[in-house]
Order: C-alpha cells, then sequence, then structure tokens
C-alpha cells in the first residue's frame, strides 16, 4: 500500500490478538479506540455474504480531535482514524489511515492549524505502525 | 462546505431529531448505521473539554461496501461513509461525507470497478442530502 493512504504492517498472529496488540501500540501514542465494526459479520447479518475476518477500528485521539474540530468542524467527517485489521493466510495485515489524507482537498488543506494537527497525528501513527513492525 | 468534501444541510430540528431524519433518509438508499459516536461526550469524559453536541455517524450500504472491500481492502479505511451532526444556534447542521475523496488518492483512483462503487455511492448520499434539504 503507498504511504498517502495509510500505513501496512503484516503481523504473524491472529486478527484477535493483533487487534489487542494494535490496541496497546495506539495507546502508547494516545489514541483510544471509540469504535469497533466486525464488517464480515455486518455482511453476513445484513446481506448473507461471506467475507474474511475484517475488522474497522476508530482510533481517535481526543486532544487533537478536539483541536481539530474547533478549528473546523468539517474535519468530523473524517473522524476517528481507521485502522483495519484483516484475517491473511499467515496471520494478520493491519493497515493505519494516514491523517495527511484529510488535507488533500483544497479547503481544508490550505488550513493551517489544521495542518499541524494532521502533522502531528501523521507522526503518532507512524510511529504506531513502525512499533507493531518491531 | 464545498461538495468536494461533503454536503452539508442545515435542519431546524434538534440533534437528536436530526439523527433520526438522517437515519430514516440513509435508509431510504440503503445505507444503515453501524456506529455512532458522540464526540462531545467522549471530549467530556477523556480530557474534560466542553464541545457543543456533534455526533459522527457511520453509514454502510453493505452491498456496496462488500463489492468495494472485495475489489480492493485498502478501502476499509475509508469506511464507513461519516454524517455528521453538530449542533446550531438554529437547529442542525448535518454533513455527509463525499465518498469522491475516497478516490483522491492516486492508487484507488486508477482503480475502475471502486470508482464504479464510489460513484453508485456519491449519487445515493446525494440523494439523502436533497431529501434532507425537502
Amino acid at each position: 500500500m503507498s504511504d498517502e493512504l495509510g500505513f501496512e504492517v503484516r503481523i504473524a498472529a491472529s486478527p484477535n490478538d493483533t487487534i489487542e496488540q494494535v490496541t496497546e501500540a495506539l495507546k502508547a501514542e494516545g489514541f483510544g479506540v471509540l469504535m469497533r465494526i466486525d464488517i464480515d459479520q455486518a455482511f453476513r447479518e445484513k446481506i448473507g455474504a461471506e467475507f474474511r475476518p475484517y475488522t474497522i477500528l476508530g482510533a481517535c485521539n481526543p486532544q487533537l480531535a478536539h483541536t481539530a474540530l474547533t478549528s473546523n468542524p468539517e474535519i468530523g467527517l473524517m473522524l476517528p482514524c481507521n485502522v483495519t485489521v484483516e484475517a491473511a493466510d499467515d496471520g494478520s495485515i493491519v493497515r493505519i489511515m494516514n491523517p495527511a489524507i484529510m488535507m488533500q482537498t483544497d479547503k481544508l488543506g490550505s488550513d493551517e492549524a489544521l495542518r499541524t494537527v494532521a502533522d502531528d497525528a501523521t507522526g503518532r501513527l507512524r510511529r504506531v505502525a513502525e512499533a507493531l513492525r518491531a
């Protein structure tokens, strides 16, 4: 995956164990998990379709989110930061959204306060990816 | 708000009543609400900071999401589609994410199957905004 969209890490552990590791690594950078969607279960229940285990976690650093929403309430459309955990043959694939993607629109991209927050969040989430790779 | 990021609608109703209207309008276009975050409550609990009532809803059309994730699992970083409801002096402000924003990265933007799904989702969410304006 190109870093433009997010940071990808392969982990030799089950999705459930990986979700625990990811949650701890996020916590170390000040991000809590505000929501969890097991999308494979949603597919099964709602349209009877099968999908491999695939979980979407919504990670939020409350201080950064508060600063961002105070600066521009439109940023709520991109919060929380998604982290996905997907089953793979040899373990799990983790993907962590790069908050820089929020800044690609002309309007948000020109908001300096928002850019500072996004840069901070990007640095933290890069470190989460590095911690998971270690 | 520029349509690039999302569709904004002002509603002369309380946030709670507006959330009900939004949920119904989404349902009419095949979107269920998979998650809800009352971010003002999260700020109060986690950092003791005040914020006006501001709710993030995660809307998902399971058929479109299944097609999108089957085509490219990276799209999970942008799912579900956020809809925010914010208290305003004269009622509420609704913002609905424009799924076209997902396609702005080079890699996803060149995925034709994904583009078809994103166009479909964009059309549906535009109609949700129009229904709320009516």
